[in-house]
């Protein structure tokens, strides 16, 4: 099985070598945990490290607040722009399917292998019927596999509720799902990341702690260490 | 009472020896519990250790992804695709009215002995009345057990729900249950498998600890030893 | 207070000598809890041991079904069938007064004094108004108590939720409510009997575990050893 | 303030010496509780003990099966209704406002003083507007004060449910309010009844046992001694 | 700050000296809190004790009901009704805006200084739409402020749930909030009273217990006393 | 990173030097916990301290309740209005769009660095489709960036439910989010705050209490202090 090495410290140890080549993996999270720093992440590592082009897709927030943002961890999406092997996609969640042709190209033109969608949850606004949106995220999927991407598509998980994503389809959907926990525990909250399922393959069961930083998110993948916790 | 051997280490023995032969076994669980595995496995160990055909249908993934995923486990479902012993059917869970002569065909062209449905779920979020949910299930049962098939249907249920099917009626058409579970405990996330109910038969009564391998799932049906954990 | 004698080991004992005679049972449980079990066994038991015929109604399992597995049970309606002493009613969820007519002849024509119907829980998804289902529940006790049978109606528990009937409206029309429980106890499963309330009669006010052997429910009126447990 | 004795073994302790002349008492608890009984219960002591003539107003069970039921309690209600002090009325809850002028020539025939009306909670499920079920609970009201009568109307709570009503509404314009509680403790249930609230008098502020016997319910106003247990 | 003193006992000591002037105070509770006699007590003692005039807005409670429950408290409305002090005022919920001129023509005449309002909870049956209903009891607040009006506002939270006020909306338009509380302690029930929030003012932060006396309700401000129970 | 000093004791410290310059803050709390005086606060430090303008929208509230409560806090924005540094806005949430460009206005005229918008909750109440609340808020947010301005809206949670806003979508399209609870510790309640996330930087992972003082909030930012409670 061929892998997509993120390069997020300590992630690739926990999915057993990277995620697996070609596959979706849902990402969800409440507010906070971090979701989006994963999403350029990985992005950024692909251009960086590992010689892939990519892209994001955002459906509310604008390429320049993401831009300024990661600039400051040191991720300077701007010159890859430049030698067109990065992209920004923004689009409105009220015309999704427009967005589809624009996905398609981009992917095509850049030759990007990794591509983010930071989120889907704002399409669950606008299509009621479950039923839709699942059919628009297995859409969306097609169109990702199909050109051989490796994507991550985000979730946004409401504080306080118990499943793992927001509508309750989008882990279905996905091959993978990852989920970013942020539990109170006494007067502190701590974060942890959970691998909750990789089709067809081993992963860790371990529920891990992770800090955010200034140059991104650090998972510890030595398991033992935090079960003594 | 006739019994289908499932082949699955460790499955047989908590059933009592098989599944009734001609009933239809719902089997729900959280993503990540492999479903979609037990189902692989139990239709490629009919053809291979028992001579005994089958079909695999699936609602939303596609033949390529599964067939993909399980070569890895050693399933080859295209030799016995290519001898009209197997066959994949997808539909589209808006026209599924459509499947059903298909459906019947296949079996009678294959032979067919074991059905798996992977999964009934999407089918429920196209009807929005549960009693539509439920007569369509009841009419696809109907098929399955005049073509003399045993068969397994799967239900997703959402992490963090109560009961044990997505929509809650799928458990009272089925001749069977058996719940996959996938429990916290601290740190850890553990596995667990229930059979919930064999209609007319003795089961165990037991959560049985389960791994997923790269094999298939195994089960260890010495219930004392868990117990003890 | 004239009784029906159920049959059933050990339930007689725990409503203090049987079912008052004309009443509606209502018996609500989850999958898996022995429903239709403790229905045929108290029509045979009617048939074999008091000379008492039987209807058995089944809004959606088969005749053919039921027959088969009770048979193995050792319940041979059969040949009561063919002496006219009891009959299977199966009929449409979705034209259900026509069923009412039908029934009200059946019961005439075989002198039946026992009458079980499995389940009225599909009833309730058809009717989406609760107080047109209450009214027709009312209507089909009306017909039982006018031609003086004691009978059993069906309800469906799903799991997880905390009511003793599907609908919330059942319990308030039947006279007396028994509730069959599957409680899990860290890793096994339980059964266990409520005599909720019989209308007009003393019962017994605990929890009865009970077994679902090869002949039939088994159930152990001596309270003081459960207790113990 | 004039107090009505209702005559129920321990009741009239517990509220202080009876129910205040011309109040609604909302009479609330899960089937099997002894709402009927004490229903029955209160006319009855009325009738026979304190020469006040009753009504007793069932929208759903019908005449025949109370006088029956509480024949055997001793309760000899078609004598009273011979003379003139008693009547039952029973109507349907789809025409709800006919029995409204039935029930005030009713009362001014018979010249009652007790009126219960059994059960106000098939009238919700036909409004489905919780004003319209608040306002037609309240022009009752206004009837049965009007005519100086002093009532019980009984509210059917699911078991499970949180609330002292069925819909949330009636304890609102009731004076006072009584629940009746059935409660597991580990394998036994229980029965406690509790005075919520009696507007403008004081009222015992536990709960307190009671038992369903074959001459109606009796419950020990002794609080202490139920408090040790 | 000015402050106008209740005249409760205890109450204006655990809000530091009284309702600041000018205030909508929400009063919440279960039915059996003593909302009503707080309301009832508010008034008669800004009329005995401190000349300060009153008018009491019942929306479904009619005059003469609460004028024979507190007379036995020693409240004679009657008598300054009769002086031109105070004030009934009873309306509809269906047409509540019709009473809006008639309260602003009231305070008016008799120059009130206190109102209570009891309750707001049947106006949120009627308006379905909670901004409706928001909207509602802001412009009733705003008559209520625009005639220097210290008011009390009853909303009745149904038992078991968890919120405040019984729409959700009603804490957000008042001043202040105060919450009765109805809490089962193993067989016995207690009556605790919090001053939620005064805006503009400290206040005690504490749970204090209270009784409903004949003569109206009393609490216990020394918190230390309680704390140690 | 450029940050706005609140000038909010303590509050500087556990976000670390200040809210990051240009970002939209979600202020959660229940009614009681200070939303609207850390707003008033956060402008008036700005006013006073740090030579910053200020602009505060109100929904609900009317510019003389804010204006009088918070004087006795010693907070004149009277003299700041008359020297054109400050403006309160107050509108209709039925026409929130009218505000659109009153805002923008305001802003540009006054040359605003500071907005508080309080609250956005009733706007919820409104526009029944959480895709167009949530477009809605976007919208605001986008104005209000596009202006350089640091802004903090505030949302009112119901007590008793567990979200971090009122309607689940407002934490998602803010940059930063902190929640204020006011929790119950057997009899007394106390407050703390909670910095759930800012975007882009480090933050206080702890609960940390504060009080209300008649200046303003006061949070301690020794957080070991508060740990050993």
């Amino acid at each position: 099985m061929d892998r997509i090495k993120t390069g997020i410290e300590g992630f690739d140890e926990i999915v057993k070598g990277g995620i697996p080549k070609g596959q979706i993996v849902l990402l969800s999270g409440a507010p906070g945990t971090g979701k989006t720093t994963i999403c350029a992440q990985y992005v950024w590592e692909g251009l960086k490290k590992y010689n892939e082009n990519g892209v994001f897709v955002s459906f509310e927030e604008n390429a320049k607040t993401i831009r300024e943002t990661y600039k400051e961890f040191g991720y300077d999406f701007n010159q890859y722009e430049r030698l067109g092997k990065f992209a920004f996609l923004k689009y409105d969640p009220y015309h999704i399917e427009e967005v589809f042709d624009l996905l398609e190209s981009s992917i095509r033109e850049i030759g990007a292998k990794r591509v983010v969608i930071d989120s889907i949850s704002a399409l669950g606004l606008h299509v009621r019927d479950k039923a839709e949106l699942r059919r628009m995220i297995f859409n969306l999927s097609t169109i990702l596999k199909k050109l051989d991407c490796t994507s991550i598509m985000v979730s946004e998980i409401v504080p306080g509720s118990k499943g793992i994503s927001r509508h309750g389809v989008e882990e279905f959907v996905a091959d993978s799902v990852v989920v970013l926990y942020y539990e109170r525990n006494n007067l502190v909250f701590n974060r942890a990341i959970q691998i909750w399922k990789i089709t067809g393959s081993d992963h860790s069961k371990k529920l891990h702690p992770y800090k955010i930083t200034g140059k991104g998110i650090v998972i510890r993948p030595e398991e033992e260490a935090y079960l003594k916790k």
